[in-house]
């Protein structure tokens, strides 16, 4: 199933299942009330909703079909609990640190590393970016997300399936000379990345995936392209830590909660930074980013015009 | 005014005014259900409320008046929205550099630098404090909170203030082992820190300190003694950046909501990490750690025995 969050006339948000390209079904409605209205209160008590979602979405219902071109489609999950955003490419994490001069750190081998980043500005599909005004290297990331949907506090690699509702595309925006700045320093990176993280257009159930499991992760197709140019191309096989190992590392000591939204990292060749600005330069305004993983739909922005 | 969160017999979990060592107003009580039940809720709305609680603190009321010493003194504010920390004492920087034959950066002069962490570990007064499994090297940061009030972007310096609605006292524990390693990768600290920050006992509005302010903060004294033995001492006036600089950072490009923390970093000999393990050993099970700030009370948790 695809889940996404979508506006409807009169400024109502519901949390709805992506039915094709053709419509859209507001769960609220369709349900009599019984599933919440938010993505967040579906997450947090998703085994009370599931079997009657799971039969709308066999059984286009009634009540509470939409058309899909008639709506405005948001964030999936527009207010996460929290953002970490991991670093399991091994191929970004090489060339990043090649293009400095630096060889690969041997910790990195040993536990997957990851950093928190600002839960309070997701953006959604087609929403515009605006570049900070402190920032002139602005930057894109082409990343795959994985929502939390059960609570659990140590858990292991081999149970931490049954913790990941599903997973959706996601655009890490980044400031690059803000964050070379802050980490300098031996913080971050915060400020080169609070400004914006898209994700979206749904979020697809994991599931819907089973059948291209490879590797440590899914046999799936990524891809970046910039005004139309294709500048990003890799594959979520290839990822060196697979999510459920990046859960036993989350959640350490720590309760991970429905709603929280786990980061891949940049796959290889993903960002400017990596494919280096003789290639590419940096974004401007009125730049269109779109990010396509196979099964997981495009996510597309455009950089604001000020 | 004094603002604690706490639990009435049968689990009841109130917002309320400190009223010296003798009692706490249950504010939502008190209105009669006009101020809600939550710090969160009440600083989201602050502007509506503020007028009868500031009348509530002058006049004891008839109704929601209990005993401070048969209630349970909670987190402050539980649930905040977000946790952003800064590294803004200069003597801490440069002595933790230091020990690890590091010169300062030039950086850190230029910009406050912070970093996210995780505002879903959020712990109280007395509460006790796990150490993880896979940390051997326990520490308490002694730094002041402070808490947003106010929505904004692109907050200036010398409109900050406004956006401030008071202060607490804040331990930031850390894993120190947790955080060489995923520092060593160039991330964080995220792993080494958290699993648990304690706030409290109670927020202090801002106006309360007015008459202390010195330097870039107050003249308050802040010390941490673990086991009674005074380990720390340090003074909030010795702080490099402002709250009101850290908040220009933090709202650059970024919107800052009610709810949201801002850390001030470790005060100078304000951790066991800055002072050496010559002088005192990591924490271990048992030990008490009380972190007092003039004006801010005490805050003292215990490391659990597992």
């Amino acid at each position: 199933m695809k889940f996404v969050t979508f506006e409807r006339t009169g400024g109502i948000e519901r949390v709805g299942l992506f039915m094709d390209e053709r419509y859209v079904i507001d769960l609220h409605e369709a349900t009599n009330g019984m599933v919440p209205t938010t993505m967040l209160a579906l997450l947090e008590r998703y085994q009370d909703y599931h079997e009657s979602i799971s039969s709308i979405s066999k059984n286009i219902p009634e009540q509470g079909v939409y058309i899909f071109q008639e709506v405005n489609i948001k964030a999936p999950l527009p207010n996460p609990k929290s953002l970490r955003d991991f670093y399991a490419f091994e191929q970004h994490v090489k060339t990043a640190r090649q293009n400095r001069g630096l060889e690969m750190v041997p910790e990195w081998y040993e536990i997957p590393v990851f950093y928190f980043s600002n839960h309070l500005a997701i953006k959604g599909p087609n929403e515009e970016i605006s570049r900070p005004k402190q920032c002139e290297w602005l930057d894109y990331e082409l990343e795959i997300a994985c929502i939390i949907g059960k609570e659990g506090k140590n858990i292991k690699t081999s149970e931490a399936e049954e913790y990941i509702f599903g997973y959706c595309i996601m655009n890490d925006w980044s400031a690059r000379d803000s964050q070379r700045k802050e980490m300098a320093v031996g913080l971050g990176p915060a400020k080169g990345k609070d400004f914006a993280t898209s994700i979206g257009p749904y979020i697809v159930t994991k599931d819907e995936l089973e059948s291209n499991r490879e590797g440590k992760g899914y046999n799936l197709k990524m891809s970046a392209k910039v005004n139309g140019n294709l500048l990003s191309e890799g594959n979520f096989k290839d990822i060196y830590y697979s999510f459920a190992e990046m859960i036993e590392r989350a959640s350490e000591g720590v309760t991970l909660y429905p709603g929280e939204i786990i980061g891949s990292g940049t796959v290889g060749t993903g960002c400017i930074l990596e494919l280096g600005t003789e290639f590419h330069r940096w974004l401007e305004q009125g730049d269109e980013i779109e990010l396509e993983i196979t099964g997981l739909g495009k996510l597309k922005n455009k950089i604001a015009k000020k």
